[in-house]
């Protein structure tokens, strides 16, 4: 029972995190690689510049909290990945995957988003108040990722796979 | 590669959210409980309750859509709780392990979000506008599950466990 207080845990969750990031800066290229509509393409070009962002952000949060910037294993990134790259070989279709990704990415963003929110919400309990913009500085771009996301789903994807 | 159209991929995330309801009926009795606040478990109870009327809102969309319903392992889901579980397991003091197990819920539900909300748009274009009412239903009842979290865990929760 390695956790005894909310900071134990929200530093517990600043590592889970911080592995999730990381994760995605991985994940990401191999997205760009299979999608076909270059709109989509764009935007998870833009989203892993971001997302390499918010890894040197978490960066800046380890330090200022006196604390070694260390991920920890994190099975729900790894699961919702893992979801997303199994359906990818199971579409053989151009259009059917890019409705796909952007929809599994929409999950991932949706991760982020909670963590995040939980992690602002704790930080200001805590009196972490010198990390709470660094965070919702991330909050915002993942919000802002995901609403582009249903913008090019519906607006393009959705009707090219339909 | 079984996936051939927004057609067959739809029947997949149904299948994968059915699979994430029923997995989510089986996670929630642990979670009820391991909740030490009262009103955190009653949030949990009342949830389950829902949860289980989700599972028959999708029997209701298998059987308007002529399907079987039969669930497809959901990776997401399954790392999403296992993430859950392996944490409380690390959390001895009960007012950590209650904002701990609230932000676990909302990853839930913000999984969920994000699904109904990509059903709805896929089932709108490809027609199938007799069942958008019952994923819409459902969609409501995760959000406001996941708004009720937040305000249990900011006005109680996490004031109890700081």
């Amino acid at each position: 029972m390695s956790i005894k207080s909310l900071e134990d845990l929200f530093l517990h969750t600043l590592k889970d995190l911080y592995f999730a990031e990381k994760h995605i800066v991985k994940a990401l290229p191999k997205m760009i690689g299979k999608a076909g509509d270059a709109e989509l393409k764009k935007l998870f070009e833009t989203h892993l510049e971001e997302t390499k962002g918010h890894v040197e952000r978490l960066n800046k949060v380890f330090e200022k909290m006196g604390e070694k910037a260390v991920g920890e294993e994190c099975p729900a990134i790894e699961g919702i990945t893992e979801e997303a790259e199994e359906l990818m070989k199971e579409i053989g279709d151009a259009a059917t995957r890019d409705a796909a990704m952007a929809a599994a990415a929409q999950a991932v963003e949706h991760y982020e988003i909670t963590r995040y929110g939980t992690l602002i919400a704790w930080a200001r309990k805590l009196g972490h108040d010198d990390v709470v913009k660094l965070l919702a500085d991330t909050l915002k771009e993942e919000e802002n990722a995901d609403a582009k996301l249903t913008k090019v789903a519906e607006s393009t994807l959705n009707k090219k796979a339909a």
